[in-house]
């Protein structure tokens, strides 16, 4: 079974090189990989903050929050 | 051919928890990773700089740094 991925964002440029180089580069073979943009899918800002997603881009995978690098604080999401 | 990944890390529980669950990601078919241990490989400090590394860990792949959470300053490193 393919473990679930999920790649946080909002749209920035920090997010689009984030996205770009590291989640797309996930193993699909093994990673399912989904790819939220909050400043349009405001109704997941939650989810995110509960995966312990603080700032994006961010990758929640095994049950922790990865942030890469610094685009965004959630904060200015909700 | 494939992309070139570094993974800098310094043995630290953020660094740990990044390469078990980001580095190892990376899907196999396309890139080689290569894992690099900043406080035993000091003489790699500074081209880990020269890539744009400002702390650990980090990925460095397709030209750019990416930094994942946040474990030490490179500066502790040196």
């Amino acid at each position: 079974m393919k473990t679930k991925a999920i790649f946080y964002h909002a749209g920035c440029p920090v997010c689009v090189a984030a996205e770009r180089n590291v989640a797309v580069a996930l193993d699909p073979a093994r990673y399912d990989l989904e790819i939220v943009h909050l400043g349009t899918a405001k109704a997941r800002v939650s989810e995110a903050e509960k995966a312990g997603v603080k700032s994006v881009p961010a990758l929640v995978m095994g049950g922790a929050a990865y942030h890469i690098n610094f685009g965004a604080g959630i904060e200015v999401l909700r």
